[in-house]
C-alpha cells in the first residue's frame, strides 16, 4: 500500500527482538500537516510527552517508531533518549528534530537501547521507499500476531484521495491493557485543526469503542499526517466540499484497524460485537456496551461458547445504565436468548452461533432512544499464557 | 463452631449438584435481631428482593440458603418460588414466613427446583443442631474449593460474646464477578439499627476491599443475626460499654472471611495484598488499590511471578488517583522495586518473593496522607478453565 508523499522503511535494530524489524520510519517529502491524540493515563511515556508537544504545532515530517521498549517510567534519561533519537533521524534526513514524531511500544520501565537505535538510523533512512509502509506495520508489532494495515480512497472533485493507516495493539484489545499505536497517512490537503478534529471524531467512534474512555496505557497514541499531494482544495472545516467524504474514508480506515485489533486480542479466538440499543442516553449506552465487553466472566463464556446470558445481565446491571431488568432483550445474532429479562428462545441455537469466529450480542434495554457498539474478543488460556510469560 | 442460640443443618436436596449438600438452614430459637446488606447491582435476584424487605424489619428467625441456582432473572415465578420456600420452612419450624431470610447462589436465569427444595425441608429441619454451621458453610459452595468459616470472641463485662461467620465466593474474588454470600451470627445482645451499622462498617473495611464498590452481582448479600444469649446489656450504639470490642470481633470475622474469599479466587495460586499509602484522600487511595487489584495484566503477572512493575504503574495511572509518577515507590514486601517512578532495588529479589503463596505489593504515591488496602489473587489458566466450563 502506498500513499502519495510518503516513504517508509523498517530495519532490525536489535532493540529487543532478534532477527526481526523493530524500528520503523515514515517520512514525508517535506514538513506536512500533522495531528495526534494521546493516552489519558497520567503516567505518560517519554515519546508521548515528546510527540504531544511536537504535534501541537500541526506540522511534522516523520514518525519514528520502535517496538521492544516502551520508554515509559524512564525519567529524564528517557526524555533525553527520545530527543537524541529524534536528533539522529533529523540529521540523517536533514530536518529539524522538532519535526520528528516518536512512538514506542514494549516493556514499561526499561531504558531504550539508544546506541543500537542510533546505529540503525543510517540504514533505516537508506531503505526508505514508497513501498515501505507494510514493513513499518510489521516492525511495530509486539504480541500482535498479524500486522494491521488498511487503505481507503475517495473522490474530492476530480481528485482521488487516499488514506492508509496502520496499527499495533493486541493486549486484551483494550488500550488500558497494552499499548495501542496507530498512524494514519493521507495525501489529502487538510488544515491541521481540521485534521485533528477528524482524528478525534474517528478515534471516538472506532478505537475508543474497543476500550474504555480514559482507560489508556502509558504509550497509546494515534498520529496523522496529510501530505496534500492529491491536489484537492485545502479542507479547513467539515463544511468544505469533500470534507464529508474525506472524513468517511478516514474513519473507515480507523474502523478497519480497530476491528483488526479486537480480532487480534491476545489469545483471542473470536471477534464479538456488543450492540446496545434502547439506552436512556449515549453515555449509558456506551457504558453498558463497554461493561459487557470488558467483563472477564462474559469473555470466558465467549471462549467456552456458552450462552451464559446471566453474566451479560449482571454486567449490564453494574454498568451504571438505568433500565428495568424485566424489559431487557438479548439476541446472539438473530437468535433470541432473553426476552423481558428472562430466558427465551432456543439457547442451543444461540450457542451454535457462538461457535462461529465472529458474531454479535444484540442487547435492547427498552429504556430510551440511544445506542452504542463495542468490539471485544474472548478470554482464553492463551491470554493468560501470553501475559504471564510476556517478559520471560 | 457454635454460637449460642443458633442451630443449623444442610442436606443434599439435589437442586443441581449430585451427592453433596446444597441446601442449608440456620435457625434461632425465636425471632432475633437481624440486619442485611445487599448488592448494588440493579439486576437483583428474587431472594435479594425478598430478604432486603424482610431484614428491614430488624427481626428474623432463620436463613435458608441454596447453591446451584441463583434465582435471578426469573421474574414473577422466581419471586413466588422464594415465597413458597420461606413458607415451607416457616410451616416446618412454626414461624411466620416473613421471619425467614433467603439467599441463593448459582447460575443466573435458571428457575429454582422448588419441588426438590420443598421435599428436602422436613429432613433439613429434622437435622438442625448446634454443630451444623460448618455443614451450611459447605452447602453454600459453588466453585469454592474450601468452605469458609471463622469465629472470634470477646468479653463484655463478665460476659463472653461470640461471633461466627461463614461465606461463599470465589469468582475472581470480586463480588461483581460471582456471588458472594456471608452470614454472621452472634450471641451478643445488640439492637437492630446498631447491628446494621456494625455490619455496614465492617463490610466497607473487609468485603468491599476485595471488590469495587457497587460492582456487585445479582445475588450478593451479607446477613447478620444476634441471639442475645450471651446476656450482655443490650448494645444500642457505639457509645455503649463493650460496643467497640463487639465491633472489633465482628469485623475480625468478616476480615477473615474476606481473606479466605480472596485466597480461594477461582484458579488462584496466590493471595496478594495491595497496600496504597500517600494518596491525596481515601477515595483516591481505594481507587488506586482496587484498580491495581483488578487489573488482568497485573494479575497475570502475579501468576507468572514476574515483577512487571510497569503494569502496576499503568494501572495506577488510570485509576483516577492524582499523583506525580516520578514520586511513586513500589515494594514487594520489603524488597524495593520502584523508587521515584523508576526501576530501583533488585528486581530478582522482588521476583523471588513473588514465588511465595502470599505477599504484599506496597505502593507509596507521596501525594497525601491517605491509605487503603485491597486483597486480590492471581489470574491463572484455571480461572479461564473454570469460567469457560462452569455450566458445561
Amino acid at each position: 500500500m502506498k500513499v502519495a508523499g510518503f516513504k517508509a522503511a523498517a530495519v532490525a535494530a536489535g532493540l529487543r527482538y532478534k532477527g526481526r524489524p523493530d524500528l520503523g520510519l515514515i517520512m514525508a517529502e517535506e514538513p506536512v500537516t500533522a495531528a495526534g491524540v494521546f493516552t489519558q493515563n497520567i503516567v505518560q511515556a517519554a515519546p508521548v510527552l515528546w510527540s504531544k508537544e511536537k504535534a501541537a504545532s500541526g506540522r511534522a515530517i516523520a514518525i519514528l517508531v520502535n517496538s521492544g521498549q516502551a520508554n515509559a517510567c524512564t525519567g529524564d534519561a528517557g526524555l533525553a533518549a527520545v530527543a537524541e533519537s529524534a536528533l539522529a533521524v533529523a540529521q540523517a534526513i536533514k530536518a529539524h528534530p522538532d519535526q520528528i514524531l516518536v512512538a514506542s511500544t514494549g516493556v514499561i520501565g526499561q531504558p531504550i537501547n539508544l546506541t543500537a537505535l542510533k546505529d540503525a538510523v543510517p540504514s533505516l533512512v537508506a531503505h526508505l521507499s514508497e513501498d515501505g509502509l507494510e514493513q513499518v506495520a510489521a516492525a511495530m508489532m509486539t504480541t500482535d500476531t498479524k500486522r494491521k494495515i488498511s487503505r481507503a480512497s475517495t473522490q474530492i472533485g476530480d481528485r482521488t484521495i487516499t488514506v492508509v493507516g496502520m496499527a499495533k495493539g493486541s493486549g486484551m484489545i483494550a488500550p488500558n491493557m497494552a499499548t495501542m499505536l496507530a498512524f494514519v497517512l493521507t495525501d489529502a490537503a487538510a488544515a491541521s485543526q481540521y485534521l485533528l478534529d477528524v482524528l478525534r471524531q474517528s478515534a471516538e467512534m472506532t478505537f475508543n469503542r474497543v476500550t474504555v474512555d480514559g482507560d489508556t496505557s502509558t504509550n497509546d497514541c494515534v498520529l496523522a499526517m496529510a501530505s496534500a499531494k492529491a491536489g484537492n482544495p485545502l479542507i479547513t472545516s467539515e463544511a468544505d466540499p469533500g470534507a464529508a467524504d474525506f472524513a468517511k474514508a478516514f474513519q473507515q480506515v480507523m474502523a478497519d484497524l480497530a476491528k483488526m485489533i479486537a480480532a487480534d486480542g491476545e489469545g483471542a479466538t473470536k471477534l464479538v460485537r456488543i450492540l446496545v440499543q434502547g439506552a436512556k442516553d449515549e453515555t449509558q449506552a456506551k457504558a453498558a456496551a463497554m461493561t459487557v465487553a470488558n467483563s472477564p466472566l462474559v469473555k470466558t463464556a465467549l471462549f467456552g461458547q456458552d450462552a451464559n446470558w446471566g453474566r451479560i445481565m449482571a454486567a449490564l446491571g453494574r454498568s451504571g445504565a438505568q433500565f428495568d431488568p424485566y424489559q431487557v432483550d438479548i439476541l446472539i445474532d438473530e437468535a433470541l436468548l432473553v426476552s423481558k429479562g428472562q430466558a427465551a428462545g432456543d439457547e442451543k441455537a444461540a450457542a451454535e452461533i457462538m461457535r462461529k469466529p465472529e458474531f454479535s450480542v444484540n442487547i435492547h434495554l427498552h429504556a430510551g432512544p440511544a445506542g452504542a457498539e463495542a468490539l471485544t474478543c474472548d478470554f482464553s488460556y492463551d491470554y493468560v499464557k501470553i501475559n504471564a510469560d510476556y517478559r520471560s
